[in-house]
């Protein structure tokens, strides 16, 4: 393994191997060919062209919305799309802009569709040096099971922002109180664009760091990680370029976290990769 | 203006006004199609092609740098490339390979070389905020004269790695001695693509942060900056928002800046164009 193999894989999109979803002459989502094949039988929300897929589905977004839904309904019959999980995301040409429907979570990476999510460093300094706090994923989680994850994140699910959504999951998964996730400092974002088994996963990752006090330990309230570890920040980083431990993403927000706190040396000879790999342009 | 605006100046390459420049079958630069053209008079050193530019000048270092630095001569004499700099870049597919020639610094461009360079960002903090140092670059700099830039910046030439190149420029343009400059931490890099009046401009600046104690006060040596004068980080972000006062890349180097130090708000409209702009991938 090295630093590249997990750039790389956060990025294996190949355009060739996908059609645009538009809503209008506006582009929605990324339709893999033959994610778009399957949407040729539903006529009345979908037309299929060779180049591209226009979403034809007329109303407000509570009528779109419930035209797509029905699709999405057929795709998971046919298993095509994971059981839905209850927690719809806003789907927009571009963040901030109203959205043109919204979209059960399991069926986001079916259709391409940008997806937004959250991400805490939850860090602290002791005479060590720099520790990062590790949880580890529960076996029953349906997207990376027992994969070392960061200590807090989370998808952007339909009416919350960025913040409301870390304050959330911050006491959900870490049980970090609002006095203190308040103290959370924005410090970027991580995009990146990947081919997975349902789709194209087109993924934003508002990145947060959190100094926290010694005497804080992380609680888990929705039994979605086993345990959490404090780990020393250079550990960490020299498992991630050893292994193939952590979600393919957390890969990408630690790394982030080295460069930004100076534990990734100059002369590293995946410098630049790094420093260059963790933005992906967006259109 | 707008922070995007300044991240698009930076990035206005187009690749249908460029062909590659290559040595055996590795891309070393980029040539716009003029420059391209104005090659095709040296056959001994360039073969020009319709989709490429082959460098056939043989031999080791010594040998291809003196082939290609006769025909920089012809081009300073057609105007085609700025007087010379006495300065030599190491020219190679990537960063941390064997050069393949070096290049005069006012002929980078001409080729679409990639060019590295440092930047250091010197701040402060005090009951105000962060504060953050900036020069005013000399009114007889060749390129952006008058302009607003960060504290330290360089180019890094032929024989120097990063940290030598920031310690040398941070003794020359600011007056920071080697027992402050060692403490600077790298904190990523920041990768554009740009057309300019001569030809491509390929950057990839290495940036430093140094946190400069309250008595230190910059005293520039080598001419290049009128002077120097420290600013409230909020006041650089906004000015930046709103003006074309800064050089081009500097603008890039300090919105890396704030968005490491929590300065932007997650709410900024700009925030993923920031986010996601300061880090075009390289190849």
């Amino acid at each position: 393994m090295s630093f590249a193999d997990h750039i790389r894989a956060c990025n294996n999109y190949d355009p060739a191997r996908v059609v645009p979803l538009v809503a209008g002459e506006r582009r929605i989502g990324l339709l893999r060919r033959d994610n778009a094949a399957a949407l040729a039988r539903f006529p009345a929300v979908f037309a299929v062209a060779p180049d591209r897929v226009h979403l034809v589905a007329r109303g407000d977004v509570d009528a779109v919305s419930a035209a797509v839904d029905e699709v999405v309904e057929a795709l998971v019959v046919e298993n095509r799309v994971p059981k839905w999980r209850n927690e719809t995301f806003d789907i927009a040409p571009r963040w901030g802009e109203a959205p043109v429907f919204r979209l059960d979570r399991g069926a986001v990476a079916f259709f391409g569709a940008r997806a937004y999510g959250v991400d805490l460093n939850g860090y602290r300094r002791d005479r060590r040096g720099l520790q990062l706090w590790v949880g580890r994923r529960a076996p029953d989680k349906r997207l990376a099971p027992n994969k070392l994850d960061n200590l807090v994140a989370g998808g952007i699910g339909n009416g919350y922002g960025v913040a409301a959504t870390l304050a959330k999951e911050a006491e959900e998964e870490a049980g970090i109180p609002a006095s203190l996730i308040e103290r959370a400092v924005p410090v970027g974002a991580i995009t990146y664009l990947m081919e997975n088994e349902i789709g194209i996963r087109d993924g934003v990752l508002f990145v947060y760091d959190l100094e926290l006090p010694a005497e804080f330990v992380p609680q888990n309230r929705d039994g979605e990680v086993v345990h959490f570890e404090l780990m020393p920040a250079a550990s960490v980083i020299e498992r991630i370029r050893a292994t193939d431990d952590f979600k393919f993403d957390v890969n990408l927000v630690f790394l982030h976290f080295a460069l930004r706190h100076g534990l990734l040396g100059i002369d590293d000879p995946e410098y630049l990769d790094v420093a260059s790999g963790l933005h992906r342009p967006l259109d």
